[in-house]
């Protein structure tokens, strides 16, 4: 127990692509060959797709990045179903190891407003000493448990079952800028999102990290995404 | 803290359908429509569909059931992306309930063996006494830091951190039959499988209750199903 | 060759649904339950829902329909991958009938403008009179050489190689609300679009008569999305 | 007209992949981490997730492929929705250029038995002329009516109604392993399938040239499809 390890980041690297801007448009042009080579240069088409919304060509891509986060954020990450696919780490084959989400400081704990139009709020000391303590406690106190039943010879399967969303886990996922650009247009909040969403700011901290790693290997269909309103094709 | 409620089992409701053998042969017919009207009469014509894994005629039905279920039934049902929809209880907009998970008795708690060759044994009077004792005290605990730290007035989604994977959740399922089978064929384990899963016990008893509804709206499908082996078209 | 036939219409019928502006209320409800249920009546709840684009509880019914159009249309249409099953007749295993689509006198025929800003007129008396010409003419002279093929004994799936695209089939399909709201926003063109699209006129005849039976089942949902702008959530 | 081309095989390259073996190790080690590494070789652990069904692992990897096939195989090819993305040169922007399949001369034409008991057989001299002469008239005089409505100023996706499914079309495919081993086990004829398929010829054209492109870059799974049974995990 004296290796308890608690977080307050995420990490989201990228292992694998096969992905650029070209990517986008050599599929866009097999639609419209015959007349579109000179009108239209690569940026600019680009641009009138993602205007447009024409999905298809965004999906000729593919980036594989390792994550590690919480178990609350992982629930909210695999409601994505389509162009993505995951491999987590198994509860049932492998131990956890005692690595624990607790919030930054700046974390704002405080949620007001009404449904739909909510707004977060940074906490007194008082509150952010009391979910820093509560989360550690709960925490460390469910490993212990976690700890003494896998000592008892109860299967893993079982004796995950006490173990909090906020301990971490660690997955693969592979998906194209097309399912990336829908992940973000609800995972991420901006000012200039023509469509704004209200995430949990935990998967936000992901996003972020996704956006960062896609931007670099897509960056022209990645500004266009932005230019036009953060809506996915 | 007084109400909080244990429970060893899953519920699993019909609430709405549009479903039948009909469907499977009607679906199968506008494809063959000259030919097989006189030859095949229906339930030949299932099997023939289903030995032959002609998938697509078991997807124009639709289940809606409402499931409740611990926090990790519902990470593996969630797994299933391919015709089915989902919508869950959300911890960032309601309260949790204090209701957990605990195996019943005749729950087999110890692994052995391999992997890839696991098999479950029944734990001692013992191993049992931990269990039931680790996940109540665990739960009843979490729940303890789960209600203060609201009362505190830190926002849900972060209060929520502390619940452990055996806290009951809640959602709708829709689905059709190809996708059922699917789950099924992952998610229980029987003798005459031609392809042998290994499903964790919980989610199994999901899968039994989801069986139970589908074999009574499809009657002819589900046995044949189950007498060409258990594998999905 | 006597029976040939000449169509400008499409076929669109319901076969079997389950579905109701309630299924929709009922799946976002289980994710919010506490809060909403004095809040928001059951139409608001849906304009929320869709302005905000929370799609899945849109997802939780089905339609299955029955549809006659020619070749060209079934290939833009099964392009749509996502919530949606086909089953088609068979040019391997069945006959095609000799049902050909040739445009109505008022389908404008002339495309005018650049790519993205098309639109189409009306055709002169020659120009139509040289589609119904060109069209009738090259629809019977392939059947002519189907029925030859047939008749000299060559396989069905070889001898349809000859048919035209404007060869009527027919097909089932079932899919749900969300996915048939994005059916719309594409294959409509309507003036209170969001987003603009351009669909061809004769999958367009499908989509007006997909849209009739779709908003009977559901008609504060299709209002709904009316009223946001034709926007898939 | 005079440049009027006639072929009798496919196009399938490679333009772009991602993918390794060990991409599906790595993802599957994710599940289970702590026990397996010493314990299996690359190829054995393949092996074991190809012969338990374990699919996902599969899926952590993309191959872009460039297609020309006639418009019939496409119809078939785009029934597969699942972990594959197309781009399709549009009969609407684009023009047709006059290339048409005609099968050749070791195609056997003449289906013999029952449904779902099929043989082809070779034709006859008289049947196979007969194929080629139908065929190559069809398509050339289709060609003629779609050039003669084009110069008359009809739009393209009015002119293109009249031309035949042995009409070549090109595409962009993206997919995965687990997609293509899917597409494989549904578009190939082989003795050692443990679900036998029954392919159209001309899909089956392309299938061997996909399988040779994802084979070389996947050696070791290609291997285990071949060896267990060619199901799709």
């Amino acid at each position: 127990m004296s290796d308890i390890q608690f977080r307050s980041d995420m990490t989201v690297e990228l292992i694998d692509s096969s992905a650029s801007d070209l990517s986008v448009v050599r599929a866009a042009r097999v639609s419209t060959k015959t007349e579109s080579k000179s009108a239209w240069g690569d940026e600019k088409l680009i641009e009138f797709l993602m205007k447009n919304r024409h999905g298809t060509p965004f999906e000729h891509n593919s980036f594989t990045m390792y994550v590690e986060a919480p178990i609350f954020v992982f629930r909210e990450w695999q409601r994505h179903r389509i162009g993505i696919s995951y491999n987590e780490q198994s509860g049932r084959y492998t131990e956890f190891k005692p690595v624990f989400y607790i919030p930054d400081e700046d974390r704002a704990l405080i949620q007001q407003g009404k449904p739909g139009h909510y707004e977060f709020v940074a906490g007194t000391d008082d509150q952010i000493m009391g979910t820093v303590v509560g989360l550690s406690w709960t925490s460390g106190s469910a490993f212990g448990a976690y700890a003494a039943l896998l000592e008892m010879g109860i299967a893993k399967e079982v004796a995950r079952m006490c173990l909090p969303v906020n301990t971490y886990s660690s997955m693969y996922v592979t998906w194209n800028a097309r399912s990336i650009m829908n992940f973000l247009s609800l995972r991420t909040k901006r000012e200039d999102s023509k469509f704004p969403s209200f995430p949990q700011r935990e998967i936000e901290m992901c996003a972020d990290q996704v956006e960062e790693i896609w931007s670099q290997g897509m960056p022209l269909t990645a500004a266009a995404f932005d230019k036009h309103g953060r809506v996915a094709p």
